[in-house]
């Protein structure tokens, strides 16, 4: 009762005319959307006094491709689409010219500053997408970064059976790309449930999965809206601060405050797009900390000259997979084929995971549900 | 230039022609709302197309109480208003009759399967909803419930200096209402940033804070769009269902996982609206196991010849503080003031902690804000 009055009420302060009160309410039935079918998904939208409604899913073809929808006598707009190949999706509506979210929706993303309603449709690729049975915790975590001169907030992923287990675990950090924050690789990466069905399913090993935030002058993602510190990128004193803060107030921080095994054996590190610079970054910067290093739709520039020096220290220190992965499509694959390069080039064994696509979470995710069975065995 | 290609994308999908597609890189300037002035508050929202755009605000008379917003040259709709009283607000904009969101506002709160923008405005009431220096840690913990047949979710904040103290600490258990969830407390609670304030002023005792799902037919909050479970409520099996998986599974799970005090003294209960009907129905099932019983917006109704036996097994199981609050505007008002003289009637102890307001966010954070501080003295 209590939650129709209020639709009643937010009904009313939109419209304010008693007989449009009562033609609300005669449309106050639920709006299903979206509504997944066997061959079509179908989206609505209350919207009465609109104009022309269109929808934007994040799976038609870049351009002017979104598509008109209908509008009923109650003033439900509605467009039934064929059910796009299994992934998620972002997706809007155009209300005359204005982009909003499905208010119907309960399932939606952020990134960077920017909501998004959510698609996501069942199939084999997306089957670790969706949540396992058994599933780990996932904890917002404040550390202290001398490195940084900030608390800082991380994500914490221990793996079902953690806190009974009595073990020692191996340790995946995974770091998000520019414009992301400690959150993306949750939400819009689905890591915990990816990570969730593979230990279930036998085909990882469970494993903590560290999420930090990789801009160094935020304390945490905006949505805390605390205050930001900047850094002069030409002082000599902030060359590599972030990675710098990961091996030096990270890595121990975790070691010491979780059952982590304290060893590079055990340390996976992987990131995409800017966390993919991060994380060659580190490998150069930190070599023989890390024997999982997993760039992602990052690769290096650079000749021979600049590259292949870096490259040795890797190299020397040894390591156990390096695995780099992009898109075809990706605008980092030329990176992407020239670390392939250079890593033959200095008899560095590796993998070059190579598909379609480009610089787009539905990659990362696959990614991720790839190699996470490629560590710490 | 990734994130401005996109802008334009959307832009051109939503609009698709060229000259409106420059027309929108013209207004492409990054739209300001909410901005909150000395005196006035100021909302926009771009939406060129629109023939009428209102703001509605919960600070505003119910009613038909929304504002006109005035469209400039370039599509971009504003409106200054009074800064209202220092508080947590939700608002919205209605465009030409529909009901959206402020995209250009980071700051949402979800309210069961309903998203909105929230305004937070500073001062001396709302100190404690800003972040202190000090946060303590949120996760998200899956435990086994026994007593209700399913895996749930519930929020465990452990305050700033857990990890390292080594001590044992008192446990808070903060029950939400009908149509909430295990999130309600942290997101539209603010009980993170409440908590963290009063401990890193000496005002409250550092605690854990544990914010159980209380649907017993759910795993988790919707947004996680797991399978539901049904109960007949009628069956005699389920009376006192979720209270009895509370007491039976969810203590013993903190008291083993954490470093928990496992005894009364160290335990409270509270809960808004059906959260405090839980922690009355707590304090008579299971009594003497929480010293701190504190129902919020909730009341008993029922006459002498009901209540009296039942307040009765309280008080033979003492307590430390019986701590009850409502609004004078609360529908739950009248069952406040009855169990209020009940607890006189029976010669109990108590405090009756009377409010202006209603059946609010608003009032509840202000109750937690307020009986922390009395807990574990």
């Amino acid at each position: 009762m209590k939650r129709l009055l209020l639709v009643l009420f937010c009904l009313s302060a939109a419209v304010g005319s008693r007989s449009q009160e009562l033609a609300n309410f005669a449309r106050s039935a639920p709006v299903v959307s979206p509504e997944i079918g066997e061959t079509t998904v179908t989206f609505r939208i209350s919207a009465p006094q609109a104009k022309l409604v269109r929808l934007y899913g994040s799976w038609m073809a870049s351009g002017n491709s979104s598509v008109n929808m209908v509008r009923d006598s109650l003033g439900v707009w509605s467009v039934s689409v064929q059910r796009p190949a299994p992934e998620i999706y972002t997706y809007n509506f155009i209300v005359d010219g204005l982009t909003v979210n499905d208010a119907n929706n309960i399932f939606t993303q952020r990134d960077g500053n920017r909501y998004m309603s959510v698609l996501l449709v069942p199939g084999e690729l997306t089957e670790n997408y969706f949540e396992a049975n058994q599933r780990g915790n996932l904890s917002r975590v404040w550390y202290d970064s001398p490195t940084i001169g900030l608390k800082r907030r991380m994500f914490v992923y221990t793996p079902y059976g953690y806190d009974t287990s009595g073990k020692d675990y191996p340790v995946l950090y995974l770091l998000h790309g520019a414009g992301g924050d400690e959150d993306a690789w949750s939400t819009m990466g689905r890591a915990r449930q990816i990570l969730d069905n593979l230990i279930e399913k036998g085909l990882a090993v469970p494993m903590i999965c560290v999420m930090p935030n990789g801009n160094p002058g935020q304390q945490a993602a905006q949505t805390l809206m605390l205050e930001q510190k900047t850094f002069d990128r030409n002082d000599p004193n902030n060359v590599n601060l972030y990675v710098r803060s990961l091996v030096n107030d990270i890595i121990p921080y975790i070691e010491s405050h979780y059952r982590a095994i304290p060893d590079r054996s055990a340390r996976a590190l992987s990131g995409l797009s800017m966390g993919g610079g991060h994380t060659t970054a580190a490998s150069i910067a930190f070599p023989g900390t890390f024997d999982y290093i997993l760039p992602l739709s990052a690769g290096m520039g650079g000749d021979a000259a600049t590259i292949d020096p870096q490259l040795q220290k890797v190299k020397a220190a040894g390591y156990k997979l390096y695995w780099l992965a992009c898109g075809t499509d990706d605008f980092a694959f030329p990176n992407n084929q020239n670390l392939d390069a250079a890593l033959t080039r200095n008899g560095m064994e590796h993998t070059f995971f190579i598909t379609g696509g480009g610089h787009t979470w539905a990659n990362w995710r696959i990614y991720l549900n790839t190699f996470a069975r490629l560590l710490f065995k």
